[in-house]
């Protein structure tokens, strides 16, 4: 079950994924350029406190957490979360969040929540996207598993989609870019999409010069190509 | 100076803009439907340590903050953030803070942290984008003050900006939706723009149905559209 | 349902109160002088942990919480108290808390728990006087719609309040001081008092001067006489 | 300078005041009935940031921090506030801070904060008034230190003060309850009052019955007596 | 049951215990030295998540819980735990926890839950060692109180430990150091034995020379020798 | 610089040291069996406050943060330690900084914390033992970087140490348990020591049945021999 990848997708930096890293746990290690994500799927048999009044219909819940070791960004270390948060994990956490709960029908999982774990090893721009891959790798081998000890009945149906971030600078579009790049660039895009190439999530920040709704469109279409190539990539990991 | 408009902006809900509604800091509230949001702009003269490096070069901070009092959203008591946190609201202030601070040269503040306050009086959808709204009122007040207590020169340079939320269900499009509208939505967008017709944010959020980038792109097209609107009904009120 | 009255109590500062402010939840806007202070009304069916032992007897609770928006007080922004705590609001909140459980006989709420939120929108003396007002009012309109509800019987019998500061300077009695004069007082003292003309609750602090008991007791003499005045004049808003 | 007193008060429970109970710091042991409150004193050469602007002026500050140990009230222990607080922990320190304040005058202390720890030992009523009492001791202490130790040139000038609780039950005024007594008693009034016969703080929560404002003074007036023979009981103990 | 031994044991520093030293709740205050450690036991009726699925088996648990008075070490004050955490007064409740855990069989307990307060009133070395004796002494008159009041049907087995701090310095072994002699030492070493010369816990900080074993044998041997004295001498204490 | 290697140390489990294992940060991968520790060096150039009087010394500090993947032990996930603490890591990371600050001479540092993160990917025993040789030989790297920089003249002198665990189950010495081991041994003994033989730090948690002295010293002599033949392995890897 333990298999790794290596994709070469056009304009983007190379991709490497390890499925089932870790022994214990249903895991995926992502690595793109520099970038590494450790993302694990765990699962506990109830749901959040807010979701409790639907308990009879046996409709479960999934969530992200996100967090980087303290040192994932180089010599310039970053405190731990311990006793404290950090807005910027809590927004991506988020956005990971919704684009796995989007993948699948919450009500085929039970009275279950899923957690999706992204932990970031060493940061070089991209972990959001590639915390979305990783994580619907991690979620697919958590289902085999629930499969494989008579907890689920079958494997629940589920969308294959990829995530990639676009930046513009200078009205030039930049796939997948890395830290330094992103520092420089007038807006950082992230695309989440899906197998059919429609839309699951995007979100532009412009951080510098405002952006061409043409520029943006252009580059949402550039995202979707690349994550269908992405998807067809990882398909032969998703199975048990 | 305290001066109160009503807009009236096609496809959106009645919009009325209360400016300096406090005595004692530069404020606005905006009624947007029954969504209420009081928007406060208040300053110190340091920057936050990440930006201490930069101190020499009389480089400015601005940042907002988000939050819901414990009945906006009706009978359902929220807790209060007290002792603890609440991931919504730290994602919303983090979007509501970039847009503004793409508005301005934060170099114009020098060595001075403007904090833009938003609190929800009540919800009933759109709070974000009226906090983006509300928050370049205040702001706007708040250079006038700072003018006419000669503690700067010159207003700074200043875009003026708006941010609309648009839905999508069964691939149609509403514009400036209610709680009860977003609850049912199948994709949740919420764009800034400026007076240029140019994207500062666009955050699509898909909760049900995955978008196709078409009808994404002309979601994105009438909202650049309706803020334009907007924000030529505001210009008057950015006056001292 | 929605009303708003100004009363002229003697010796103190102009008294506005608009009731059923907000569409979604029982409130009132309490507005003295330049003080003003949202308070809100919601329940929960349930009891906090250390009254659970008494469950069976359908025995209730209410609690306050009261918080200052962070520019309540002008342009020397506080701190939110997200994830930290004001033991001064916290003070304040236990003060509103007790004055208005003796006001109802806490066995006829049931097994429910009442919180009055008590938000300042802008502070200028005596916030936590209009609290209890404020708060008295949203909770008298909460239990008319817990009536109109059938969730209640009857509408539980209820005691009329009200609560005024004075102050003491130079053994002068102050009725309703503002910030500017609570600052430069001797004393500050709170008064809750019923519509008999009865004590709630009293509290003395004393800043410079220490108080002749004489002069104290002549100050709550003129408190609840100024409790009565303003007893009469919230007692119509406390009809349905 | 290590001595012990008893002290038997009329219509008060025995008190036993042992002053320079521990060996590295200033500090008294209170013992009041069943009642067990040790206060420690201790300083540094920094005052607290509200202050800062004041620090040229040699302007000090003086605070109280008030905490039980987890079983004090016997075997229902309460949970430390390790990464919690207690509110009624906080309205207490509150309440003794402010009081020991008016005894001295800030400015003779320099830039310094004193700090006036009390722990409650074991817990059985008038423990907030047994703080009042043993923290004046030890601040007294912790004066004679600085002056030995030459960091103060004079014992500054300080006026004495005492505290008591008397409940009101049954329009029956009693004076220093126990905790029983408290859990039946109509009102609960603390009274700082000093050596002249002044108030310093004064506080009446009622519980029960609304109190007669006539019973109120006379409580205060059996307080204020109390407290002059208290006060005339510890002088001894505040010299060096 | 009130009782107070004075040991004087070879080596160390005189050693009083005072059991039943507060009436509200089993308790022993242990003076070592300079050293003043108030250790107390109370129970409840559940046991931690953790253990819930052992419920049936109505197996119960033990933990302590360490803190210092603010001023305990002395004017050089640390701040309280409020808010926050110690981490080494986590490690050292860790610490006495376990030396309790091995004493009884937790099975005896039922579904029940003993802490062990440990409060330092005065530090001055072997707090951690002190807290170990007056633990299993508050233990065990906890025990004979369950018995009395028919919550348990016996007196559980229960073996007999005691604890010392045993230093190194320039290869020379000192017993039951005070803080200033901690301060100076090579190594610190902590040795929990019971009644018949076993070890249950041994933990050997060195902070300057590292440590010969041999002489790290040594001291064990002599720690597990003062141990069996003070045990003998405690025994008497442990009867009801 | 990166390189792996691969020990067969004779009763323990296989272990895998790779260093330089990310590009942005000297770090360090320790797989022993199962068990998977990720450490990595960082400084910066200030000491926390308490060594803050040592400041014209030119006196660093050394301090380790332990930290496990929420899915580290397997699909029974742990909550992040995100605004609360685990005491069991505080205990860890206190026994890896005390360890690793035995190696080398704190004033050699110059003003400057060094921070070890000991990230556990994967836990199956001995994740503190493995922290401390991870720690060492990131640290190493982190000299070695310094010096490069030009931002220390020369390597400073330090010690090879190295730890391992040893269980003691029905009287039988086991070297380098894993987790199941662990479980169900008596004894857990951790020991740090040197390269001359000499113990760093011994810590002996006894879970079970009470350990003769004998078996303790001989679990210990076993343990610095093991420790020998790591330290002899990782010589190579100590070097630039």
């Amino acid at each position: 079950m333990n298999r790794a990848i290596s994709l070469d997708i056009p304009g983007t930096r190379p991709l490497s994924i390890h499925t089932a890293y870790l022994d214990k746990v249903p895991s995926a290690l992502i690595m793109q350029g520099n970038t590494q994500v450790l993302c694990c799927a765990s699962y506990e048999d109830k749901v959040p406190p807010f979701l409790k009044e639907l308990k009879d219909k046996r409709h479960g819940w999934l969530k992200a957490e996100y967090s980087m070791l303290p040192t994932a960004g180089g010599m310039q270390r970053q405190q731990r979360e311990r006793n404290r948060y950090n807005s910027r994990n809590l927004e991506i956490e988020r956005f990971i969040g919704r684009a796995l709960r989007t993948v699948i029908n919450l009500k085929t999982l039970g009275t279950r929540t899923i957690t999706i774990d992204c932990d970031v090893i060493q940061a070089d721009g991209g972990t959001r996207c590639a915390s979305v891959i990783g994580g619907i790798i991690a979620m697919s081998q958590l289902f085999h598993h629930l499969v494989f000890e008579q907890k689920m009945a079958d494997f629940p149906p589920m969308k294959l989609v990829s995530a990639i971030s676009v930046g513009i600078r200078n009205d030039q579009i930049l796939l997948d870019m890395n830290y330094e790049e992103d520092l420089n660039a007038d807006a950082d895009i992230n695309i989440v999409s899906d197998e059919n190439g429609k839309l699951i999530e995007a979100t532009a920040f412009i951080e510098g010069k405002a952006l061409d709704p043409q520029t943006h469109s252009e580059a949402i279409t550039m995202a979707i190509d690349t994550n269908l190539r992405i998807i067809s990539g990882i398909k032969p990991l998703m199975e048990g």
